[in-house]
């Protein structure tokens, strides 16, 4: 065993296509890999977080095979030198998808993270890291429960239970993304906090929680592994196996059905970043190509389109590449409806 | 005498810098040599208004020099070979404009028309024109007088005196941009026309007004065409003699003094698009280029950039090259903010 075992494994999932931020989100680059909340990107943001080297051994990433250069690229650009990067030959959501890290990481406590969400309060977050960690070691499954800023109808909410631990309870129950009302209800009534998709426990409680609940998941995973390709850090899963393996998430394929299971709910200033609103509630500031006169309450950005507006407000304006996108401030939801109409 | 003779020679002034319209108009390429209101630029337009062999001869078109080459795609382009074309090394206003055409022009009627203007009912101009050559020819000096749709204060009003012939009157005043209050009045009262810039004279009884009025100006025009150097059609008159010219429009310089000064009141369909505003009021149409969902109300052209909107009204967007301007309607004066701030 080396000092790495008894350290925390960062798991860095990096499977979103991002077209809610479209144009600058595209499938070649997504909003992960793009500097939407600083000069950093939020990929790069996620590998800082868990950097600590006293706490945290080198990140495994799981990531699409299209990005393999564009990652390589951002590690560097961050410092970071990876255990592994698993290349996904195609996309088959989260539990296929940290069962493939599992299964290069031995029994140490996994810490999984999407690489497309913002966490301002990154002490709060890693504060809750280490209450869960015992938990965690103990052979409990662990998701982190975001406090709840609002009756949001776009996540899965989570149903807390009684402590485990500091501020560590069993999950009483998973609940759907929920209708306008319920969610209401809920932020009413306290004690549920959002599913954020952030996870810690040990990967081989997970393999066994797979083995039990989803073995058809880890069959796949294992033989893709072992006939995987390894070349560098870089390690391909083989094509045939993985494409064979049931899509799901880790949610439905192993934390609503497992029974130790915990929430850890922390207020750490969480988005996702899940439309150009979102991003203006977080960073409103204005790019760089840009002259606004006159001009409130808007979101202007630009990577190398001169936009020039005056008099205008509440109004969200992207370029990107050749492209630009006009919709005002509370319909970005509505960018789908410009994707669709594009295929 | 040559059949061209007594045929009208139009007279087409290019001196616009057309900032108005930014981006899509810029001083390289103004407004009159863009396809703005429909296939045809409006100095093609202008060119196919006065084109019937059977009453104009081949036109004179008086330019800024660096627009040299623009025109003569556009000449191509529209099937027209002009009389000459005068390349103006610096601006010198109407005046001196028209100068330099008419001692190119012996004793020929002159239509000057600004190449940056529509005309929606041409028969209506031309029938116009028919009304005014009598007394053209007879040495008379006459304006067009644009029938006024609304109490615009960026023009200059025309009060209509006693009648000369059929719908043609003596000027009574010249009014200059008058303050809002003085253009609804103007309205009420009726009797009032738009200074559209817009003459027919000949070329003789212009030049002997510019003796009498402005001796200045007929003296350094005439320096600058005796000195002129001549390749094909073009004309570039003599620059020193040129930049000497005192700077001054036909109006001050002569509509204003002169004695014999007669209006042709016409209902034509006038613009001078001015404005993105005053564009979007002519054709509203939205160009290549643009995606637009869900969008009322709006005016959005482009020359490459793709532009795509869902749920917005009432805006401008203009793309042109790298550059996009968007500004609420009936806000468009403000572009000049822009360009300001760009200096």
């Amino acid at each position: 065993m080396t000092d790495d075992a008894a350290k925390i494994i960062p798991v860095i999932l990096s499977g979103g296509s991002g077209t809610r931020l479209w144009p600058m989100s595209v499938p070649e680059r997504p909003k992960q890999f793009l500097p939407l909340t600083g000069t950093r990107t939020m990929f790069e943001q996620t590998l800082l977080r868990a950097s600590d080297k006293g706490r945290f051994a080198p990140p495994l990433i799981v990531a699409n095979a299209r990005h393999a250069d564009l990652i390589d690229d951002q590690l560097e650009s961050a410092g970071v030198k990876p255990a592994a990067i698993l290349l996904e030959p195609c996309a088959r959501n989260t539990a296929p998808a940290i069962a493939l890290a599992a299964l290069e990481a031995g029994s140490a406590p996994l810490l999984i993270m999407p690489s497309d969400h913002v966490i301002a309060d990154e002490p709060a977050f890693l504060a809750a890291v280490e209450r869960a960690l015992p938990l965690a070691n103990d052979g409990w499954l662990i998701t982190f429960g975001i406090a709840p800023d609002g009756p949001e109808t776009g996540y899965g909410y989570i149903r807390i239970g009684e402590p485990l631990a500091d501020r560590v309870h069993r999950v009483e129950s998973f609940i759907e993304k929920p209708a306008k009302a319920a969610a209401e209800a809920m932020l009413a009534e306290g004690n549920h906090a959002w599913n954020g998709g952030i996870f810690l426990f040990r990967a081989d409680v997970y393999l066994e929680a797979l083995a039990k609940h989803s073995p058809a998941i880890l069959a796949a995973a294992h033989k893709a592994i072992s006939n995987a390709k390894r070349e560098g850090a870089r390690i391909s899963p083989d094509e045939a196996a993985f494409a064979a393996c049931p899509s799901d998430s880790i949610d439905y394929a192993i934390m609503e059905k497992a029974d130790r299971v915990a929430v850890a709910p922390v207020a750490m200033g969480w988005s996702d970043v899940g439309s150009w609103d979102s991003l203006y509630e977080i960073d409103g500031r204005t790019s760089e190509h840009v002259l606004a006169l006159e001009t409130s309450n808007s979101l202007i950005r630009s990577d190398g389109i001169r936009i020039h507006t005056v008099g205008v407000s509440d109004l969200i304006i992207i370029a990107s590449g050749n492209d630009v996108l006009i919709v005002p401030r509370g319909k970005s939801q509505d960018v789908k409806k410009i994707v669709e109409a594009l295929k």
